[in-house]
């Protein structure tokens, strides 16, 4: 029996999430905790909520706010509470989490219908208008795909759906704080998310949004939802006016959560975004110049993940706990059929800065020519040049709380 | 907008839970994070799934771990990975949680045969013997039930159950921590509880531990079941040697989480469930002394929690409302039939101190005078003195690391 302290290393997390967090963030955890129905308790959960109608730009989104559960829980309200058997879904599956979304659907006993695209693509948005019949009583696609560095363009899919009887629901795990998200504007009826990646946070909640069309399909089930836990009409009657006890929310995770997003909101939405870009450019420019090769075309990228191909000859676990124990950097190994060919190296939240950068590119340089592996030189003074743009250097905002 | 800090009052927190939190416990929170799949946070895992079958007596439940949910969520885990559609269930219901089992199992398929008792009163052994029969394929009752304040005797129920080959699941969600739990010698196939009471954590995780005829249930299912957040079969792939990614385990929980198994072992269970059971009597003992009746007969009192019937005359939400406001302290009002009628008041884990005996009698019988109840004087002193058994005083263990 191991009966010492857990004292974990510190990390530097530059895989698809956890990443790392704020000092800020840390502090806010030590909060002294607060009942689930606590008046001032109560009043933070609203805030929260206004704070993520903001960030998901979805002022009309009444049911918003942080299911007790990571960002696969907010997939599984999702799809528990807007499918009813029987239900045509048309779903997007370009990836790992498209897939994910046609598991949850068929548990929902939706009728499904896939729209398949290459991983490294983004589903097109004809194909899903061909998908999309007067019988289809919902969409679902990934916005920032995780295991393939992907982001789906939704303007497209916006103009698809406009009209439509059917809702759209987008995972935005990977793509909120990341890069621009804007429900209202692309019609999003109903969206999910994580804490850890984008948002800067610690895991273990998962921000939801709810529009009206998606809360009226929801009161108006014929039947409840299998799960009781993720039942967003009981959940509706905690977070709203009524205060009906649910489940215990843990006011630990709420005080890092509200943190984290008064970060976001200080740097402002369209600058973080920015540092994303500008930061995740930098970082190609460097795996580039090293010889490395992108999987997924420049104009499809996801600023929070790139995605990169494992050189042949390059044992990918091997070199990854040699980073993990030298260094103490994680980056990602491939999902799906990437496991083994590529490696997932995120730059999101907190760790969305140059100095992740420099790190990484050095420490990947080293690796890979031991591997054998004809690194071209230079690769981090190329990534340091691109962040020396007309805009201010990409660092991370200042804290000023 | 409010864009200003959140800094929560400190509350004493002596409701259902949460409850106050060992500092030791607030300082494993803002350790730096780890990677779901990082090796050192695989051992955490590993280490927190032994401490786990240690408390709770289950020695040979391979399958035990913190599921990323509070306490509903290992209810729901259970309930829907053990039950397929058309199982006959027969359930015990004496409060709250009991019927939140029904509606579980109900929502899982199952034909739900309930075995009812008086709210305050436990299940009898005979009427849920009456009930099983060779279809039966599960049996679910709660331990602590958290609504009545009743400690259900297990020893009666573990003889009906000998030689059945019904499961049966067992919610100890109050009682883990709080009291003495022995799936193994009770013959307990599965169990979950929460974090956020007996183990004096923060809420956010729902420790479960199923046996082997349970783990085997589950692995010879016929369908899936309609959780894939939840799906056992799933998380044994994460938890076990295999270590496939499933969901984004929360390394922030997980210290905490350890940090407060290491106090319970430290203590040792059987003097964390004396400490709670003395300072429970004292509570108890004040509170008759004020001139206040208790709901449950002295044999069937849970000591987490202690029920306690509000006078006539007395403003149930005011003065709940008078004790936040002027003592920062919470109790807990009464759920479902006992709503205006009783109220909760725990020591649980860290909050079983008996400063908060003192205070909570000091405040209650200022607070029931001005509501015109004729208390009677003492009652503090009582307490106090219940305490100066032939037993060392019964306070917290001095933290020792």
């Amino acid at each position: 029996m191991n009966d010492e302290p857990f004292h974990p290393p510190q990390r530097i997390l530059m895989g698809p999430g956890p990443c790392d967090v704020d000092p800020r963030v840390y502090r806010a955890l030590s909060a002294p905790v607060l009942g689930h129905l606590d008046p001032q308790y109560l009043t933070l959960l609203d805030r929260i909520a206004e704070r993520l109608r903001r960030i998901f730009a979805a002022p009309d989104h009444a049911l918003t706010g942080a299911l007790p559960g990571t960002g696969s829980a907010g997939m599984e309200a999702c799809m528990s509470n807007l499918i009813e058997p029987g239900d045509r879904v048309v779903i997007g599956v370009a990836g790992y989490f498209g897939e994910r979304l046609v598991e949850m659907a068929t548990r929902a006993e939706a009728r499904v219908v896939r729209v398949d695209a290459p991983w490294g693509e983004p589903v097109a948005a004809e194909a899903l208008a061909a998908a999309i019949d007067d019988e289809t009583r919902l969409v679902a696609l990934v916005h920032g795909e995780t295991s393939t560095g992907v982001l789906q363009p939704m303007e497209d899919v916006a103009d698809v759906m406009r009209g439509k009887s059917a809702l759209l629901v987008l995972d935005t795990v990977t793509s909120l704080g990341t890069t621009e998200v804007h429900l209202a504007r692309w019609g999003v009826d109903a969206a999910y998310s994580c804490t850890q990646k984008g948002l800067g946070c610690v895991a273990g909640l998962s921000p939801v949004s709810f529009g009206p069309r998606a809360v009226e399909r929801i009161r108006s089930r014929k039947t409840p939802p299998r799960s009781w836990y993720l039942d967003m009409n009981l959940l509706q009657r905690y977070w709203g006016t009524e205060r009906v006890y649910h489940h215990t929310s843990s006011s630990t995770l709420s005080y890092a959560l509200n943190e984290a997003l008064r970060i976001v909101e200080e740097e402002g939405i369209a600058a973080r975004a920015e540092r994303h870009r500008r930061n995740a450019r930098a970082l190609v420019a460097g795996l580039e110049a090293m010889g490395l090769e992108m999987v997924v075309d420049e104009k499809f990228r996801l600023p929070a993940i790139s995605v990169v191909r494992i050189p042949q000859g390059v044992d990918d676990v091997a070199l990854r706990r040699m980073l993990l124990e030298k260094y103490d950097l994680e980056i990602g190994g491939g999902l799906g059929i990437f496991k083994g060919n590529a490696w997932r190296i995120g730059l999101m939240g907190h760790s969305s800065h140059p100095n992740n950068i420099t790190l990484c590119l050095a420490a990947l340089e080293a690796g890979l020519a031991q591997s054998g592996f004809a690194v071209r030189p230079g690769a981090v003074r190329v990534a340091l040049e691109s962040l020396d743009g007309p805009l201010p250097f990409a660092s991370r905002p200042i804290s000023s709380g």
